[in-house]
């Protein structure tokens, strides 16, 4: 019965893990892949194809806490599997879980209509041209948030007269093997791309406009995200927590001007971090040059807002991605600013039986949140939990999107952004207060 | 007057600082060196020729500490300067000290003999297969001990069909693309070839026979090499700076447990350390395996004390360097059971005015201590210092050896190992009470 049918869009961790919970409870799902496989980001075909995944790339977070909390990442992983690794156990989840036989791959969604009886019509396009129209009950949107390159223009860059690549189009740092390479951007993959590019380039720049805290993959020998689930760290305050993290930083690393780098106009926690173990060593090595923000380019020359400049013969942005649906409409997701307004981010405001799966960025790994968003839907798709009044939902994005604002300043993107240990405690006590103590139909 | 010349043996780090304190005094000085080049270890040949060097080689101590007090590395290195920094500021530094006129290249020694006159008969064959025999009134020898490869010889080694390569020989991580290599030893050499082969190899498996501790190189963001200079460490006691380093390392790197290594069976500095900013990393990205010591191999196959086999294409022996003086009688430097018996590391015992520079092994930057000793060996050679009697030296050679037996257990290497600190204030404490308060002659 249609009324009962969910569509889940995308096969990645998240979507595998709410079709995962579903299949568990028996709901039947459909779930929309437009790539050839399942496994979202950590997919690196070979040859490889424009992703956001890159042939060195690692988890950031541990196997253990990356792995579903039903189906553990396999005891001789390390610590921090590689993308060929994480690929390879997303596909047995989703085979484990029951999933596999409910993926349509090569299945773009073009678009998404509330119909009046409160199903859901869903257009996809397919790899052999075709387009096909069909019904659901529900829909869970987990279709990511890195595959929209984010590509600033800069002045005079229609000048550069070398190749210009985004992170999303790069795969292996040979083709920038004896080249002077400029990398812009500061975030994981910057650091990622600029270490490695930094062994064989023949120079490596990495641009940072503004002061980021960068912070290894582990402290005190345990992966930060592994901290960041902890009960000790969830027992602490916030101001607590930053002190403790501000004095394991200085130990480890001391200060960023040590390195030569901007020290971020935020403590720790008061925006993105960059997580890294070797940018800092490879700075102190000399084998990348940091510069403040590019005020212009003339031809294969670039100017910094110091006055500095260098010659380069490649740009790699690593600028980051949009968040974008492009089949559906911008006000069912964002606010009029961009920022990402769903309740518990979750739930649309404006078409409140849509369902958003890991459209958050956590400081840690994203798992065992998606896990919880994955049962709170169920509940939901299942007709055991029930939504508040819209006026409530309402104030709840309010007062998470005024506390973004508090915190990290007026970046829309930062809307996305949650501390571990509250989201998991803010989904089990929604899970706990919606669930009808019958079920219904 | 072949009695105030002075033969340096070696143009390396240790045998330039030498000839530049004598050329700074004005005292005549030849450097035999059997190389092309000045630089020692540093000096990298493009095309690379067998040494202890290889081209992702660093510095592993700061540019402020290695380079010479009166002439520093310039301000634009990087805290780590690459091979190639060091030896053209090695060479900039000859220059500067008017040495470079004074360095014979492509002489090596064969033999020093002691006249009865007192004089040293230097016997060098030169690339062209001349032999030349000269006398002088001093030899220094800083002949350096990264050039004799110690190649351990393991049950069933001559079964095993594949390439073996020891570190000396070992240039670049590309001969090793896509094979499988097994790293024999855990030193700093076998740190930086496994991290780097790992990024090529097929597999890099890293044999460690005994525990070690892991040091990254900078700790509060300052290089340890100018903590372990520091006068803050100076003041603390043994104990007070173990108990710190010890809390340092638990925070920033966990037990060595947690990453697969044996833990070491002593505290840190009570053995050599390996310095590395990379490897564990390495080991939690799965990239590196750590295997104990070697039982026999069986062809390609290696079977490991506990049990555990894998197969090798390769192997590379970083098994260190013999510590040998093939141009004299061994009894001059070695005790019967080859540890290093020098009076203040610098003085032969049994030919009491034969000097050795840079042979010594600290927990930090050698630059400084061999600048100390270079000012000491040339109070001696100009004769405004004497050597206590030989029963003194004796003594104070029997006590170093009897605190490095009791230190680092019977091992004859580590009869080298010197605390920056302590050694710093023994070379000055020997000047202050060795000096004449008259000129002699």
């Amino acid at each position: 019965m249609v009324h009962d049918h969910t569509c889940v869009i995308g096969a990645g961790i998240s979507g595998l893990a709410v079709a995962g919970t579903l299949r568990s409870r028996n709901l039947p799902v459909t779930v929309l892949e437009r790539s050839d496989g399942v496994g979202g980001l950590w997919r690196y075909p070979d040859p490889p194809v424009p992703g956001p995944a890159y042939r060195s790339l690692h988890l950031n977070t541990s196997a253990r806490l990356t792995g579903y909390g039903d189906f553990p990442m396999p005891a001789d992983f390390p610590r921090y599997p590689r993308h060929d690794q994480v690929a390879d156990y997303l596909r047995r989840y989703a085979d484990h879980k029951g999933v596999t036989g409910h993926v349509e791959l090569g299945a773009e969604v073009e678009s998404l209509v509330r119909e009046d009886d409160g199903t859901w019509l869903v257009t996809t396009r397919h790899h052999d041209g075709a387009r096909r129209r069909r019904r659901f009950g529900h829909v869970v949107v987990a279709s990511g948030h890195h595959w929209s390159p984010r590509l600033p223009s800069l002045p005079g860059d229609e000048t550069f007269p070398g190749r210009r690549t985004h992170s999303f189009d790069y795969s292996d740092p040979a083709t920038h093997a004896g080249r002077k390479v400029v990398v812009i951007g500061f975030g994981n993959s910057a650091a990622d791309l600029a270490v490695e590019l930094s062994r064989v380039a023949e120079k490596t720049v990495l641009v940072q406009r503004r002061g980021v805290h960068v912070v290894p993959k582990t402290m005190l020998g345990i992966p930060i995200d592994e901290i960041a689930s902890a009960p000790w760290w969830a027992r602490m305050t916030f101001p607590e927590q930053r002190r403790l993290i501000e004095a394991l930083l200085r130990i480890m690393r001391g200060r960023l001007t040590d390195y030569g780098l901007a020290e971020p106009d935020h403590r720790i926690f008061g925006g993105p971090l960059t997580i890294s173990d070797e940018l800092l060593s490879r700075i102190n090595h000399g084998a990348l040059e940091v510069r403040p923000a590019i005020d212009r380019i003339v031809n294969s020359t670039l100017h910094f807002v110091d006055g500095s400049t260098t010659e380069a013969d490649d740009l790699v942005y690593c600028t980051g991605y949009r968040i974008e649906f492009p089949f559906l409409p911008f006000e069912w997701v964002f606010e009029p600013g961009g920022q990402v307004a769903l309740y518990q981010r979750v739930v649309s405001l404006t078409a409140p039986d849509l369902y958003f799966a890991g459209l958050i960025r956590p400081f840690g790994a994203i798992t065992r949140l998606v896990e919880a968003q994955a049962e709170w839907i169920a509940d939901l798709v299942e007709g055991v939990a029930e939504l508040p009044p819209a006026r409530a939902m309402r104030r709840e994005v309010d007062a998470h999107l005024a506390a973004a604002k508090a915190r990290y300043g007026p970046t829309a993107a930062d809307s996305v952004q949650v501390d571990f240990a509250a989201y998991l405690a803010a989904l089990r006590r929604q899970r706990r207060s919606s669930v009808l103590t019958t079920r219904r139909g």
